[in-house]
């Protein structure tokens, strides 16, 4: 059986284009003991993995050239060697960039039974739903009379922290670029706030407007101008989840960070990054707080749909544009 | 009884000039009741008096211009009218940059019974030391096993934060400028490192040669090159307590920040500002810890006097040149 899969053929220096992502043919060998074979459904293309182009590790390993690209994966096990993953299994694991996967099974997670389309534990029940919620409650904890800020507030993770936060009670604001996202975020309950077009200081005037008693969490997946802004409208004792920098992602050269820093000094406010790999044990809570609200609708949440395999390069390199509202997917099947 | 006592004329855009401070002579009124009377023998000259001088509250109200200024200073109490101040009774207090203060006697503090130096109480058993064991220990929660980084580290803080560091059994470097403070780090078991004439890369190398294990506590004084440099060399899970950025203090146009801000997520590092009056309620445990070592010479610290009331404009601006090693007082008598 044959896997179509992209590789790498270098390490993109600034913004990555089409032309460094080649898509490649492999006659899969047969299964050893314990491998699974799977028929991907979706892929998920992530900001994070321009980090994993970057050449040098970070907090992981970055592709190596020329083998196939990995990221998170829903698809059905059509063989299997291992004797816990089922033929007919839906599944979710990070063989993604192909369409037909071979792993260790032990590598594979079995997705939960239920009427949610499967695609969603690529997004708000998956790896960017856990995001938000980790962010939110154990780095920024985060409590119900909190004024709460969002960059990428329209973004796969930036969507759920700020419905999580309304769902607490708190006031929110999140900040977006195009028309439709306001209007979706709008549609949430939190206030919308456009970077577009604006300087630091003018978008801090904008967030003081929509948060005029001060912003006690921050929410960071951007970077740039949001975080400068933020800076000035920060409480006391504020907290920032640094979760993301996408604006600098693909700088070229080093971008300066916000000239406002000392402001953590007179707010007594931290910032704190963090992965959400570190935090996979509560993987469960996250499961237990936020499945029932998808199941019920009381939790919103948008996917922007690409088709086929050859869309998965320009899907990724869409997520630098804004183009997602959501979650942004691959539909192979 | 006359007092004569520094205002400001108007508040300094970028680096303060002498033409900033007013010495002026009032005649005192008579004491009324709770009040009392101090000649004061030291003043302090800290850099967060600069914050206090840019006209708007911070976390602090500003200077108010005309009106005597204020900073910390050890006298005796040479009348009162408040039952527990004793006339002979020396006292810290807030009423500096005069000679003669009168002041409520419940804002004054009995210097505790002790054959250290009174000054030490402006210095290394003030506030100073106070900021530097509480960024230390209760923000950054600073270990034995930490490898520990401090800027400004011949300065009045840094100074302690690299001694109680070194007291605890970390590695410690420590980043100053002059030839004479970096020997004196290196006497102290300090592993010295020059900023000048460096950029941020070449500092970052200098500090990953110096402490090859990376960086667990950054206590951060400066900004600028050094917080660009520590970022780089940061561990995961790595604590900045940032106390001070007096790089930026007399910028009259915005100095960028740090461009590698993203190591924080890289890193799974926090920042966290702090003002040290929040947490004086510990300032017992601190004395209980340190006035022993100070005691006994197992921790050693330097002063930089400058003689005279009319000197403290002065002291006060060689803060920002890097003139003191240890910490910068005035003596009057």
């Amino acid at each position: 059986m044959q896997s179509r899969f992209y590789t790498l053929t270098h390490y993109p220096d600034g913004m990555p284009d089409r032309e460094q992502f080649a898509l490649e043919t492999q006659t899969l060998p047969e299964l050893v003991d314990g491998e699974v074979r799977i028929r991907n459904h979706w892929l998920s293309v992530d900001p994070y993995m321009r980090g994993r182009m970057s050449g040098f590790r970070t907090y992981i390993a970055p592709f190596e050239l020329g083998t196939p690209m990995e990221g998170g994966a829903i698809g059905e096990v059509i063989a299997s060697n291992h004797p816990k993953v089922k033929v007919g299994n839906k599944v979710s694991h990070m063989g993604g960039w192909r369409d037909i996967a071979q792993l260790p099974g032990d590598s594979v997670t079995p997705l939960p039974d239920s009427d949610i389309p499967e695609q969603a534990y690529l997004g708000v029940l998956g790896m960017p739903g856990m995001t938000a919620w980790t962010g939110l409650n154990l780095i920024a904890e985060c409590k119900p009379s909190d004024n709460v800020l969002v960059s990428a507030a329209s973004g796969a993770v930036g969507s759920l922290a700020v419905q999580l936060a309304k769902a607490k009670g708190c006031h929110v604001v999140g900040i977006a670029g195009a028309a439709h996202k306001l209007a979706w975020l709008e549609s949430l309950g939190v206030e919308p706030v456009s970077y577009r077009d604006r300087t630091a200081q003018e978008l801090s005037d904008a967030i003081m407007l929509a948060s005029p008693d001060g912003i006690d969490v921050y929410f960071e997946n951007v970077g740039g101008i949001c975080l400068e802004a933020a800076l000035s409208q920060l409480n006391e004792g504020a907290r920032i989840a640094l979760c993301g920098m996408i604006d600098g992602y693909n700088a070229k050269t080093p971008t300066p960070g916000p000239s406002n820093l000392a402001q953590l000094i007179v707010r007594k406010a931290k910032i704190q990054g963090f992965i959400v790999a570190d935090h996979w044990a509560s993987y469960r809570y996250f499961l237990n707080e936020v499945t029932p609200q998808i199941a019920e609708g009381k939790l919103d949440y948008k996917e922007t749909i690409r088709e086929g395999l050859e869309s998965t390069p320009d899907a990724f390199l869409e997520l630098f544009e804004g183009a997602n509202t959501g979650k942004m997917l691959v539909k192979l099947i």
